[in-house]
């Protein structure tokens, strides 16, 4: 072609030349010189993690991926942020179902909600799936989904961990946000992939990780497009949609990423079938287990806790050739500095 | 901080500064330059689509839309490519039905089979929504994904168009594929949004569009992931479990992009919905439909068609502001340049 259309398209090539020569300039030099990783102590677990990065991204390595196929993905609960002692969502339908208590008088005498107005954790606990689903669909469903995030954003900005005093927000992994931006300049897509409800992730995922909308994949429920007085509107219905958790977290990945990620990090066996997905593929992969090992400094929980229990996953992680970090050992510091109120 | 974290943090932060600048002077000058759209007629159309992309990137605009929230969606079959005499997608159910005969005999008596068999367009077209379920179910589940996109693969590199003669990824839009390389050139990010299988399209959307398969969204039949001798694979069930089309457009966007887009192209009444959900939010919006009016270089076809009938669009379109594209008066070239065989 020769038409000043073709000009527009070269222009295009070069500036993408360009902009191919300002990430090298940016992700190459400083990468080598200055630690990406501060909050990770040297050692064995962060020399995994550097070469491992290293060794997809140098054009001369045999293990080199092209950046399309750079994608790499989170769990959220006790993986990013804390998931003790009750998953944050969890907390927040707790907190829904006191607000809307008023109207529903019978709550008071019937489980799962009495449990959770009483603030009886085993109580919950003990209604099980069942109670829980219940319990999620009294309290994230009948509104828009605009109506629900800004719910939910009401409720971040106020919100406070009952042992740690500070926002949720707040309460997220500085070692795991390096982790996120290194990966990010150099070249990958990072995802998060949570057993947590999609549109709860999508109010705080950007701020907090970084992380846009579209690259978010959770738990959802049905929505339905509706018309309301001429204003189109997606509507939350009372209706378990698709659990990404477990074996369907590779599920989930192959719905919207559409192809097999090369690296991924965890904390539990829910997430032992995303890391066997990802680790099983061919060329240099990396799948990380984040030990909560640290009762100090966060918590101490593995294979016996409620929530984000790590049984299976500490038992073959070694032969799998995955990388268990010790959150006390591994980690200089555990939570990003304080953003305050926002 | 002042740790060498930072140093990292502040040169990456360098890096995005400079990597801005650089796609400043790459979208910027030549667009203002050189014809971004030379397949499109100069006239009203092209007019209205300069002028909105002008509008939410000029950051003097009161229209501006920062980057991350400018996200375009596209119907693929009559929107991107051609859907006539049928959907390409339906050609290869059929083709696959020939190929898998021999080992369904009773295939030759029962319906749908039997016209696909005989080629009987009517008679598939007879058996209703039904037999389409049926036949996409008998050729596109029962394999791992993988397998199914290697099937697509071959098919889309011997297949070609009954009258055209061409391959099918040879009959793309060229007016489309520059919309797409301007929008892409502007910062947007785009997407398809197709009553079409997902997994279907993410076989060609990356070399035919340079849409990767994470920005496809699709119709989708229900996936399992399972450990066969040792190997993880997502297998692919014989049960749907998304209709991405009419009402479910604006859901599959809400889904997978996690926010309303500002512009949506589509060419008929599968796409209305979508239209209406991307045109009814504030800001400055583009809503366009591709007409097919042009017999002599494709086909003229509209409120009677059996394939991306266009109806209600025709009638409101004008009232709701929506841009009626002619493939006749405003299309200056209607297919891209062949590519040959691959």
């Amino acid at each position: 072609m020769s038409s000043p259309g073709s000009a527009f398209v070269r222009a295009t090539a070069l500036a993408r030349t360009l902009l191919a020569f300002c990430a090298l300039v940016a992700a190459g030099t400083p990468g080598a010189q200055a630690d990406p990783l501060p909050a990770w102590h040297d050692g064995a677990v962060k020399a995994r993690i550097v070469a491992f990065v290293r060794a997809v991204t140098d054009p001369a390595s045999r293990d080199f991926v092209r950046p399309a196929d750079r994608i790499a993905v989170f769990d959220n609960d006790g993986t990013l942020w804390s998931d003790q002692p009750i998953y944050v969502q969890l907390q927040f339908a707790v907190d829904r179902v006191k607000a809307l208590a008023p109207q529903h008088p019978a709550w008071r005498t019937t489980q799962p909600f009495a449990a959770a107005l009483a603030g009886d954790l085993e109580g919950l606990a003990a209604s099980g799936e069942k109670g829980v689903v219940e319990l999620l669909m009294a309290t994230h469903a009948g509104m828009t989904s605009e109506q629900f995030a800004d719910t939910v954003r009401e409720w971040l900005a106020t919100a406070r961990h009952p042992k740690l005093g500070r926002p949720y927000t707040d309460l997220v992994f500085q070692p795991m946000l390096e982790l996120l931006a290194y990966l990010r300049a150099s070249g990958f897509r990072t995802w998060i992939v949570s057993g947590g409800g999609i549109e709860f992730l999508r109010v705080f995922a950007e701020e907090s990780y970084g992380i846009p909308p579209e690259q978010v994949i959770g738990s959802s429920i049905r929505t339905r497009y509706e018309v309301r007085d001429g204003q189109p509107a997606i509507v939350r219905l009372p209706e378990v949609d698709f659990v990404d958790d477990r074996a369907g977290k590779p599920v989930g990945i192959h719905k919207f990423v559409g192809r097999r990620p090369i690296a991924a990090f965890g904390n539990s066996d829910g997430d032992f079938e995303m890391l066997e997905w990802v680790s099983s593929g061919s060329g240099a992969r990396l799948a990380l287990l984040v030990h909560h090992d640290d009762a100090e400094r966060e918590f101490a929980y593995d294979r016996k806790s409620a929530f984000g229990r790590l049984d299976r996953g500490l038992d073959e992680a070694a032969k799998r050739g995955w990388v268990l970090a010790s959150m006390k050992n591994d980690w200089r510091t555990v939570f990003a500095p304080a953003k305050g109120p926002r």
